[in-house]
């Protein structure tokens, strides 16, 4: 009798706690299925402002939105932390290809990749020298490669289930190529797009160059045209012309854009909620990273909406600058640790506004296991993958100061053949699967910030 | 030592067996998601010939389709399964509502209920009576029908997670106004459409009449034109004028169309692939359900091309009829029953062409034990999902004559966007969504037709 009135006792904070939280999170659950403004806010940022690379006027206008927009959500306070951004200008660009064969050169669509140099005011013209992948480049002697345009041709690969071990695979063949080509008197890259997509859309993002070396326009087309260009370089070679203008000009100031709701017992113990509010220069920046902003804004709504006070306080943290630089993410890591402050818990979603299936965790394994306890309040959202160790870009940072953190897993099969290109646009996100994410998001953010981790 | 060799000779077989299996499903995964054929399958039925309601020339374009394309993807036989099929034909239709305080009509997007009859040459004209739901409805006396259109304005519920539980709980305001507004003298019936959409779509599908009731015509119109027509009953009432010309013609002959690869050491055990060949008469059919049909003829091809002779039969099945009248499938049912063939297993896909999530399982506990027991497989596909109890319209019959079933289950967030309108084209569809499905069904099939169930 006695040990049952203790186990009584001992399961009762427990009961009463978890019954709690299970009629909070259906309150918040049918808040954003049923009244969630996400999908609204997401609307305006692509469509009013469209695509926002750092240090661009639209990059601006996203922040004075997205301080709006937290206030609107009714945040306690909001406000603007300085950041020091790249601001690259793509300028005016052409690929122009002769097949074997033909008189004429013939457009291909394309896209410089981030941060890439201008060729000057003539194109860059001169033979194609195409590779499979790095192991072929690397047999290449210097003099099969000097003055010639190196086309990397290698092949995002649809046999990986998760598009994210594909692009981890194949994005490589984005940053090394400049540096290699250069390294042994190469004068341009073009490469085949990092992409799912079954069309001929190029897909941008950032290449990387090495100060010891010549920098050389880069390139990307899209599957289509780079099925066309293997065609042609299988046979008898083919030559391009290169007109590429992009410039890197000074940093400029920017922002993250911080909305904070106080928590009642435990104001100074802060979780993170965050996307990256920056997008590249094409497309509107839906899915990239639009989703993950207007996710993060509507946890802040729900909670004030449904007058739930967290415990420990939660920001919604728009970050600057992830694309070219991830300049945001380090600045607010910077801003935490020297104010001190105590930060719990950091979330991120930067993986596209879609169907979520599950939550990665990069933290202590005692800390996945409370995670995991929570799993079946997941399971009613359809969630139920907690076995990947995954934060986020933005978030990065935070691990140095101990913080655990997690990042939103939506399925991935459509990410890649949106991503970084003109395709990623408000129509190509679901209402109701945007929604889902921003739900599992809240979810996790109620129980940490109630719960501890 | 004597245990250990007996625990070692009872796993050898089971580690074989397993082994196999797994190099075996590893190529068809790989074949599926780098050659796989069913998304421009899909391209071809879509886009070559379009939506094909039973009945219809297209239905008839849609039966040698598929007949040819089983063909070429190397069935050891194809045959045409008769089925008479009823035939309807929408015709021209119309909807106006004149506004209270407003002198003219405007005209609705709307589009009539499957089956639903004509308003006669000349349009119906009446007051509109709204309703919210059913118990409203039933509140309401003769009087206040008689003579009306009645308005049932009940909205999906969006905060249910799984859409097919808000497709079940809304679809009975498309099977039921007629009769009950019919019993109370009302004159037509609109309906706010079974739609997670958030647009003005129309969606379509199966209405319900009864013999000792009059018949009278029933549309569907979108939900933002459902939103408008709501504000007008609000305050002051409308009035509609509907023209219908909805007609019922003779039944004619049409075909379950079958693909066979014939077993090597169980040929006279049957598993059954399949999906429904017929669509509405709007859009494109793709996602309800080219995608179930290509799916399947996907499982055939795969094993074809890799040269995987399955120990058992295996038939795709493309059904006639789902969408009006399910006589398809009841005439596979009859012809196995008939036969006497011994059917082992049953898979449909009629969800839509979304990424997988889980297989729902219709059978008896042993056999959904000896599924589970496979997960690993899917997990590497990232289908997690085997606790839904769920076969399919087409398969239904199968189960009467004790074959257990299973249904695929795709992400459902999207598909009452597009099911039954104009917007279930191809380009609603993701090719590696598709392919992974395929992927999917043919690893189920694989399991159960080398190891039984």
């Amino acid at each position: 009798m006695k040990r049952a009135a203790l186990l009584f006792f001992s399961f009762l904070p427990f009961l009463v706690s978890a019954q709690d939280d299970s009629a909070d999170l259906r309150r918040i659950r049918d808040e954003i299925m049923l009244r969630g403004s996400c999908y609204e806010d997401l609307r305006v940022l692509t469509k009013t402002i469209g695509h926002r690379l750092s240090g661009s006027p639209q990059a601006e206008q996203a922040v004075q939105w997205a301080a709006a927009t937290l206030k609107n959500a009714g945040a306690d306070s909001v406000w603007l932390q300085p950041v020091w951004v790249p601001k690259w200008i793509r300028g005016n660009e052409k690929l122009e290809i002769r097949l074997p064969g033909e008189k004429k050169f013939q457009t291909f669509r394309m896209l410089s990749l981030g941060n890439s140099v201008g060729s000057g005011k003539k194109p860059v013209e001169a033979q194609i020298v195409m590779v499979d992948d790095m192991d072929h480049f690397n047999k290449l002697q210097r003099k099969d490669v000097e003055g010639k345009i190196v086309f990397f041709n290698y092949r995002f690969r649809q046999d990986l289930i998760s598009t994210f071990d594909g692009y981890g695979d194949a994005v490589k063949y984005r940053w090394m190529p400049p540096g290699a080509v250069a390294s042994k008197g190469g004068v341009a890259v073009i490469i085949r797009s990092v992409s799912t997509g079954l069309d001929d859309a190029p897909h941008t993002g950032m290449t990387r160059y090495y100060d010891t070396l010549s920098k050389i326009p880069a390139v990307a087309i899209g599957n289509l045209g780079a099925d066309r260009l293997e065609a042609a370089c299988r046979t008898n070679g083919a030559t391009a012309r290169i007109l590429t203008s992009g410039t890197m000009k000074d940093s400029v100031l920017s922002y993250n854009v911080i909305g904070e709701l106080k928590g009642s017992d435990l104001p100074h113990e802060y979780l993170v909620v965050g996307g990256h509010l920056d997008s590249w220069d094409v497309g509107e920046g839906a899915h990239d990273d639009g989703a993950g902003c207007v996710q993060s804004i509507e946890v802040i709504r729900t909670f004030k909406s449904l007058k739930i006070r967290p415990r420990r306080s939660v920001r919604a943290v728009m970050y600057m600058n992830e694309e070219n630089g991830a300049k945001g993410g380090r600045a607010y890591a910077d801003s935490a640790r020297s104010k001190n402050e105590k930060h719990v818990f950091a979330l991120e979603s930067d993986a596209g506004g879609f169907s979520p299936r599950g939550i990665g965790l990069e933290m202590t394994a005692t800390q996945k296991a409370t995670v995991r306890s929570w799993m079946p309040y997941f399971s009613m959202l359809n969630v139920y993958d907690f076995d990947h160790e995954e934060g986020g870009v933005d978030i990065g940072p935070l691990s140095k100061l101990g913080v655990p953190l997690a990042g939103l897993l939506p399925d991935p099969q459509r990410y890649f053949d949106y991503h970084h290109t003109e395709q990623d646009v408000f129509e190509a996100v679901n209402h109701r699967e945007l929604k889902l994410g921003a739900a599992a998001m809240a979810t996790l953010i109620y129980l940490v910030a109630q719960n501890g981790l």
